[in-house]
């Protein structure tokens, strides 16, 4: 859990929420890649329940190995995309600090006033809870993939795995799911009555859900029946297996939403958001009791269904 | 003013105050450099009298130029040296991020949950109030004459100028005033009822106190008498005018708070200070109506006093 809750120390009952997140661009449109780096950010504020973003400061460092004329438009491109969306989810970019780095950096601080009503903390899943995953996994293979192709020795070893046309749709899938705000699956996680809620990052799925499932305070196993891909990426397991995403570690830019929601609101709760944000939404697992260890765990079951988006 | 403060949009009458600094070390001692970029970062908060800090996430880029032993010992007592200190001013540390990057990176966001009676805007400056600095000026030819004097072609250049312990002690001046809270020096902004301020920072007195006439919504003139500067660096200034350090555009880490305070509660503000924290405090000049232009204005006399310390 990435979000820091932080009750105030002069004004009881409310609560200063904040996360901090930045990394290295993925995209090569650099508006777009303004757009990932602000849900990236955002995505751990909405993974507690929190659709309320106050503002936020714009972390940027500002690569000195670009040509002058490249860095001042892909830097103003960058730095519009992200506070396009940020204002987008509500919120305003109101500072920031910029360094000058040999690579590029992107990211911010977002910061929320709330209650305890608020937000959701990630403590309060049930056994009996179905898993919900708000988008498909596989950006990691995406975007490595997508580099490999530049390289013409490199392409040479995925070639015979992968169509060029193939890794061009998953890529901009990956981009445009990466760009897409997790604000309405939180939302409807305070709508339906989400029990908790965690984002997927570059610990991967198991990674965090092992973290959400340790979190949880209910004896619970999480269960995963199923894994929506983007197309083309689980292929890529056999052969590459470095990527570990069948088995639930490839890291995530910008990923999903994985929320413990009552069985009885779960079709609900993906209908709407399917509705609201024009992608699919999936039923991935479910928790059960926990009858073995002394820990809480994740676990995929053998041979999961495989959704390709 | 690198502050942000926001109204909550859901709590009125609450704002959200936060900064976010980060920059590349400059002392030898990471434990120190850790205190330095936290007194870096919580001064931007101090400077609008901010005196309450709720929580702090940190920013930190590891070195992949570093030898493996020498980078963990190094990250761990940066990181120590500003969690302690982020303790010391009544925070905490809760959370932040970390990425693998050619140089080292250390900073952080600082935030605080407040109302309008905890801040002091900055354009609140009247004529007739006195200027106060809070540190002496020189921190950059300090540092910068410590790298130099580790290369001997470079240090060539400088000794006739500075022997190599004046440098030691104006280099040891230099960290030690970093590494300095501005915390006592924002409790007394609201006791002794400073009307405004700012800190000074990379953009030297010249740059900082402009910014902070301009937020002056009265019309004033900023007129700079004395200079305090660490002993020797004032007589770098003509060998080297790069530094630009007497014309008030020397670039300062961690540096003063300037302080437009009513005339009669200046001395008692400095007296107070200096008890508190054991360093000086200077009246540096004072505010007078400006009768020409049409923009607020800093500027220093034509031969200030220098005080060195």
């Amino acid at each position: 859990m990435d979000v820091c809750i932080t009750p105030s120390k002069r004004y009881e009952g409310l609560f200063l929420v904040a996360t901090t997140d930045f990394f290295y661009p993925l995209c090569e449109d650099p508006y777009l890649q303004g757009q990932v780096a602000c849900a990236n950010v955002l995505s751990d504020m909405y993974a507690q329940g929190i659709t309320n973003i106050d503002n936020v400061l714009m972390i940027l460092g500002v690569s000195d190995q670009m040509p002058p004329d490249e860095r001042f438009i892909a830097t103003h491109l960058m730095m519009k995309g992200f506070a396009d969306l940020v204002h987008y989810a509500g919120g305003k970019v109101t500072g920031g600090q910029t360094i000058i780095n040999s690579w590029p950096i992107l990211g911010g601080c977002a910061k929320s006033i709330g209650k305890e009503c608020d937000f959701i903390r990630p403590d309060q899943g049930l056994a009996g809870d179905v898993l919900i995953l708000t988008k498909p996994l596989g950006t990691q293979p995406a975007a490595f993939m997508r580099d490999w192709s530049k390289v013409p020795c490199k392409w040479e070893r995925a070639a015979p795995h992968l169509t060029l046309k193939e890794l061009d749709r998953a890529f901009k899938v990956a981009c445009a799911s990466m760009a897409r705000l997790n604000l309405n699956a939180a939302i409807l996680m305070h709508k339906y009555k989400a029990h908790s809620g965690t984002d997927i990052t570059g610990f991967g799925l198991m990674g965090d859900s092992n973290k959400l499932a340790h979190e949880t305070a209910d004896k619970v196993e999480l269960i995963f029946h199923t894994l929506p891909i983007i197309k083309d990426m689980a292929k890529l397991d056999k052969p590459f297996p470095f990527f570990k995403l069948l088995k639930g570690f490839a890291p995530e830019t910008s990923g999903a939403l994985l929320i413990m929601i009552p069985a009885e609101n779960a079709d609900a709760f993906c209908r709407e958001l399917e509705e609201m944000d024009g992608w699919p939404c999936f039923q991935v697992g479910h928790a059960i009791k926990r009858t073995t260890g002394d820990k809480n765990f994740a676990r995929i079951v053998e041979n999961p269904t495989i959704i390709e988006v």
